[in-house]
């Protein structure tokens, strides 16, 4: 009995520790970005020493990619769930994220922003290796949102001649730019502005 | 002769000194922003010891507050320059922002952002006077657009139910995204994208 609880028990454990530094690696690089993050913060936090984190990470950068691994999973999952929903007309579910990130800012009373957006800003402090990694991350939520987009327009509810590539792109950037607005005057405006000018002007089938 | 001389050498010293430390300053936080800066690497670049440093500024944040002051004031100066030169029309003063944009970004390597939108993303690790200050700086730069954007609107080069103010914010936080983006990418491409959407979509007759 005891042999075949030890190991299920302390696989858990270890995965356990590692999950918890990177959870709260997420939290914390979410809101105050790589480099101004000190580890120790991190391990006070996770409750974990500094001997078990070099055990599963070997080097903080190391640790920063398995961060970015796991923000990317759960955005994969969000953005499958709210850009993939075929209940919802396609232009509804991108009104529909917009709402739940507004949702979000005010959760964490905006000190939280956009974990690939804070990384992507400090690329001067930071290897190139990161700078891909980031780049991959962008790409892969143009082509959710670019997905969700190409049905709109195959619906007519964009116009035949709308660029589904060059429109996702900008909406990401605008978007980050929004963010980042919204945590600096700590108010949902900036986020409703977005929405209003995108779905004006550029979301419209006129 | 000499006592006629000596003052003025003297506050030329002065203020060259502190000139000098300003505009390092402004070039090194538009690469890395204000938290990652060390004191050191500006002092050397300067090439300043670290007393005359606390003569001039006692801390440094009040010579991040001197940064600002210096930032807002070139801008100020290539926001007139370029969006208020009568003998341009409104909106293409607002193409030729961009393309001196694109250029500034080429020029140094795709190194140097906008110091501002630096400072914004840095505010979880800065004190509550720098948002204030940097919003003010924001505000401004929608003031200088929005009064362009104002006189396309009387020439009816924009629809007559155009949201001035909203479509000036807007396009600054795009900006700043796009910015991000294109550092992020080392292309200009970014920048290129934000023209076209903005010129094709919001900034139209249409």
């Amino acid at each position: 009995m005891r042999m075949e609880t030890a190991e299920p028990l302390k696989s858990r454990t270890r995965n356990d520790t590692r999950a918890r530094l990177v959870h709260v690696g997420t939290e914390i690089l979410s809101e105050k970005g790589f480099t101004s993050t000190g580890l120790e913060e991190i391990l006070e936090k996770a409750e974990v020493p500094k001997g078990s984190f070099y055990h599963y990470f070997g080097s903080k950068a190391k640790f920063g990619f398995a961060v970015i691994d796991n923000y990317e999973y759960l955005w994969a999952q969000k953005l499958t769930r709210l850009l993939r929903d075929p209940a919802v007309p396609p232009l509804e579910r991108i009104d529909n994220y917009i709402s739940e990130g507004v949702r979000g800012l005010e959760k964490y009373a905006f000190r939280r922003g956009c974990l690939i957006g804070n990384m992507g800003q400090e690329m001067a402090a930071l290897d190139e290796e990161f700078r891909f990694r980031i780049l991959k991350v962008f790409a892969s939520w143009a082509d959710y949102l670019g997905d969700c987009l190409a049905e709109a327009k195959q619906r007519a509810d964009l116009p035949a001649d709308f660029d589904v590539g060059e429109a996702a792109r900008f909406f990401w950037f605008a978007w980050e730019g929004a963010v980042l607005q919204a945590k600096l005057e700590r108010s949902v405006a900036p986020i409703e502005r977005f929405r209003r000018v995108m779905f004006k002007y550029v979301l419209t089938g006129a």
